[in-house]
């Protein structure tokens, strides 16, 4: 290997007498530069991957808190533990399965098959960082489900859909569109031809992760009914509100931050110059761009619905903008990386009348989902897909998606029908998909009876019933109960004669 | 554009016969590792930037919990639709106006006028992240005015302000102090002079974001009156405690994380060597000494108002120990880079006293905020500034504003008295201005009967006369109500007969 | 200084004719590419440091409102000022004595004795980033201990050992082994031998941090007793399960989320090629590494935590779930960096049977610690230090240790017995050294009476008798209290008759 320093005596008698010696000592030393800038290049990019990764952790965390907020009370410790055992169940499925499936190349276009148990890594492009990165994505699918079904559902239910959703189902897809051997890539590898001569560009997944996340949900809320209660003898809509807007509000703040490693983050590396070199034009400033649009449909989004849910009940309700900035967030996931700022609030602006939209649908249909976790990630994601294919714009799609002259993009800047063409392809296929594997696993559970819980059960609530005692405790009663029976799991929750008969009712 | 790759076989003939065509072979070498290195910085830089930007955000998070938590439970839903509003509102008026009135250079000493819509970036220092940056500074000013007004303004007269605040008001401030192009800048572009040849050292907002939003809170407040009950008949001060400790503490802290952000992230870039280069004198450590400096003032300032409130009350209070803290950061914030640590740990200390006492005078004067936001934001604001022109020292100003040979710096460090001339006059026309607009905006939203909520609302609460419900439901009432009309609004909602007959009763 | 262009034209004649200006021409070039590429990594690693530590930071958080959560409702603000107040203490003194007593270098392998107040910072490998890392780090320490005494112990005793504890006996310890004048140090510099000719790898702490703490809070809790009925009459444990397990999760989740800053920063550095220069090979990929492994870890430890507890009670409950996750996390922590992702689930499955077994041992032996902090920080951590010297694999040992070559490493994995020996001795050492400092801190205070309060304010709960009040108020009494009087502590508390006669007798 070429020294580092450049010795000046060693090299002026190079220089007058001996040509060649002095150009090879001359390019190794540029050689040694070139190395270390590559070096340099791997320190940003992972260092911007793995914080990007964290972001994204946290929204589970998110998730956790949005989803206990949006339950009632009695079924707090449960949604919350489903959260916390998504990331868990998560991390082991796919580092076994999940990320080989996913992004195992070489592979063959429909699933991958390197990488099991992280055997191989690191390879070049598939460092740990990367995985990491996926996998948080991963969970954040499972996440979405979780909320659909919520209230309901047999803990055991969600160990076996979340184990199969992180560790096949949702990988099979993000293989298809994000993998470079996958069918509808958009960054097929060169030799293979796009899909409709554009592949699909979903860039941080409208489709692969919402839209999977929100059909899942759609299926299991769908097969399991709704909540007692939630729709009345005639058949009328009565809310089951969430027993805490302040966590809802948490949450959705948490999930806003957590996007902007979902979104920015997306693009893997951030030293990537466009052209000329040396010039403003390159990854870091797309990266940035990318958090602006963001950002913008979600503000778009959320402003939308305050005023027409104000409209529509008399009320400024912060937990309908919360959801209606969600969905923003959902809708733009998917073009973010391709679209200007002035289309990101056009965006936004869809995306909420497409969520109210779903929700009086789902109200019409008697479909109760606790969190409008299929209305918002499977509605707005679908958007989202459609209008990365009428406003992607030609320069940021050759930026992102290099080395394709003359690619497709948005129907509405010019670039014609086909990338809509597979857009639309893109959003049957994940329902396709879905439907044919998690239907029939929420079926099958059903039909099993490992689906929903008994009535009772609901009526008390499962913290009770099934995770040892409630939430929450503010006003403690000194006496005390003894360990070991059932008495010592009803400790610290204050009952109150005559008013809320039903819990210590359920324990008999 | 130069090869990447040094080829000897190309090199050697050369070196040996054509000296020209050599050393135009090795100098375009040379260029592209150069123009490489470019590429690396503009990665590097914006990889901190955004990040920063991501913590600055995640303030609005931790205003919305501290200002749910220091409100009573019955005003929760509405004190937190105002945080996501200031974000969402304030996203698109700072994209449409705002960020042009700030930074759209080249222009004028009072106002930008550039950038609008984002059109024409990216351009040379005004990339998408620099956009990103500024909005989350620009909603912190709006989201502490929220805090003043807390509890009894109406919901429109937020959107109002908030819209106003960062589409005009806070943006022409931050024009005049931090764009090359304002007359107050202390890096103003060179064939301007300087504001007493020193201009005003402003790192990161004391004076453009905190004085801007606690001036402001203190006219709405002021304007509006305290809160019924504030004051007892005979003028006693009572106080009304806010409903959750615990988020106020995470709302502290989540401020605390995100001020690494506001803070060392106001350098912008970190790549800056302050000579000689490869030495370990560059910003980056700038950077760090900046969190050091803001970590000590933060911690001097909690530990001082822990002892003082417990001399006073005979109690250790956590909620007044986080407001200290918070007035210690918002006091370091003008001169955390270029003061040492030891002077941070004064800068805390003498801000804890600040706080303590326009806390008392407030009382005195009947003043009632609730988040004691105009005296913490702005009176600790103004010691800020105060301190810097004291204690700023020259060897950090010069590194930090440079090129500008013999500018003055703190007076107690023996750099004369025009820096403090900059800074009196500075809060002088920050209090000017602000009041000059705000003020009549609230005097004339108050004449139209659209700022103060009536009385029945504030003693029923606003959340279940505006917002649609109690923002808590920890005990169900399994009895259902119908969907439609306003009984749904109250679902959930545990009304205990006999004990808080007002919420029910305001229904009627 | 070498101009930073390469000028063509100064070249030319001097390759033809003055082969030795030339060659120092060309060398100097080099040399400023090469003192570029220098200032490109101080700033590459120290953002990536500063945003580790501010994760770190968020730690704080994490601990504040897992504490809060696993108390009763009525201890809340007292455990949550101790949180905030040692980050705020723990920033005072480390910056005063820790630091310089932890890393003064050059110094003796028992103590540092440099930067006291941060003098002479920055030095080479000295910076302020550096400093703000391992306070943040130090305050997790203490943070740790104030678990183990939660719900029964006066604040005063709080302030003093949390100084003590910041200020002295954890720097030492983390001199011991991560500084490289420390005598177990595997990184000791090069003329010194190392301990065992190993020296100890606890990478991020599962010793230096964990273990310190859980050992400090283990005197604390044994030598003030178990809380006030935590054991009955008949000797039996009574659980007082804390007041949220929403908080429980929300603090968990964020200690996952910091972790990623506690882990994989550990390497302080991201800028590093283990060779070959340009491949993939270097710190950027331990350091995902890293990231993966302490994920696995935690994930593993979750689950089988999950599964046992429903074995073992009937329940899936999340709050033990959450503690096995913290556990996984903690015994991980010193081999984060030098074991392969599978190992790292044989950690947490272990990890999570310790923290198990030694939960049950507490029960036995009437031990109260109602955080379980010194099970499983000391448990855990201890069983994390003889992991690591089972399964440390010698290549990633050699890359993260390096310079010595036939370094010992993991006895499973070919390496010998040296470094096992030397892990016993730093858990004997830690264990001995931090009883002998905390165990007669925590005895004298006892003696003195300062260590636990009475048994009348323990029943009424220290919130009320002394920190102000109680910490939530959801529903508010209108009626107003006159200020000035201890009646102005109490407003907004709901005191209802007949229910909770507790707290207001507690105040005559």
């Amino acid at each position: 290997m070429a020294a580092e320093t450049c010795s000046a005596l060693a090299l002026a008698p190079l220089l007058g007498a001996n040509s060649t010696a002095a150009a090879q000592y001359l390019c190794s030393q540029f050689d040694t530069v070139s190395l270390q800038l590559t070096d340099a290049k791997s320190a940003i990019d992972s260092t911007y991957l793995l914080f990007s990764a964290y972001l994204v952790f946290a929204m589970q965390l998110g998730f956790a808190m949005l989803c206990a907020g949006s339950v009632r009370a009695k079924n707090t410790m449960n949604i919350m533990l489903t959260n916390v055992i998504d990331a868990a169940a998560g991390g082991l499925f796919y580092y076994l399965f999940g990320f080989a499936f996913a992004f195992g190349a070489p592979s063959n276009p429909f699933i991958g098959r390197h990488f099991f148990g992280l055997k191989e890594v690191p390879a070049p492009g598939f460092d740990y960082s990367y995985f990491l990165y996926q996998w948080a994505f991963a969970i954040a699918a499972a996440g979405i489900t979780s909320g659909s079904i919520a209230e309901r559902t047999q803990f055991v239910a969600y160990l076996i859909y979340s184990s199969f959703l992180t560790g096949f189902v949702y990988p099979i897809v993000s293989h298809w569109i994000w993998s470079a051997d996958g069918w509808a890539s958009a960054a097929r590898s060169a030799p293979h031809g796009l899909l409709f001569g554009s592949g699909v560009i979903d860039f941080a997944g409208s489709g692969v992760v919402h839209m999977v996340g929100g059909i899942a949900g759609l299926w299991g809320a769908l097969i399991e009914g709704p909540r007692i209660g939630r729709f009345d003898h005639g058949g009328r809509s009565v809310a089951l509100r969430g027993h805490s807007a302040t966590l809802v509000v948490l949450g959705t703040f948490l999930l806003w931050f957590g996007w902007y490693g979902f979104n920015p983050g997306s693009f893997i590396t951030i030293l990537n110059s466009y052209g000329p070199i040396g010039s403003i034009h390159g990854q870091w400033s797309a990266v940035g761009r990318t958090a602006v649009t963001t950002t913008l449909a979600g503000c778009s989004a959320a402003l939308t619905t305050l005023f027409v849910k104000r409209l529509q009940t008399g009320h400024w309700t912060v937990t309908d903008v919360c959801n209606g900035l969600l969905g923003g967030f959902a809708a733009i996931t998917s073009g973010c990386s391709v679209v200007d700022p002035w289309a990101a609030v056009i965006c936004g602006f869809v995306s909420a009348w497409v969520l109210i939209g779903f929700n009086k649908l789902a109200e019409k249909l008697k479909f109760d989902d606790p969190l409008e976790a299929a209305q918002l990630h499977g509605g707005c994601g679908a958007w989202g897909i459609l209008f990365t294919a009428l406003f992607a714009r030609k320069k940021y799609v050759n930026e992102v998606y290099p080395g394709r002259e003359g690619r497709p993009y948005g129907l509405f800047m010019g670039g014609g029908g086909r990338l809509l063409a597979a857009h639309v392809l893109q959003i049957v296929v994940i329902i396709g998909w879905v439907s044919c594997t998690m239907g029939p696993l929420f079926y099958g559970l059903n039909k099993m009876g490992l689906l929903r819980i008994s009535a009772e059960d609901e009526m008390a609530g499962m913290d009770l019933t099934r995770h040892g005692g409630f939430a929450y405790a503010y006003h403690d009663d000194e006496s005390s109960s003894h360990g070991g029976g059932p008495g010592l799991m009803l400790k610290n929750v204050r009952v109150e004669p005559g008013t809320t008969p039903t819990p210590p009712a359920s324990q008999t």
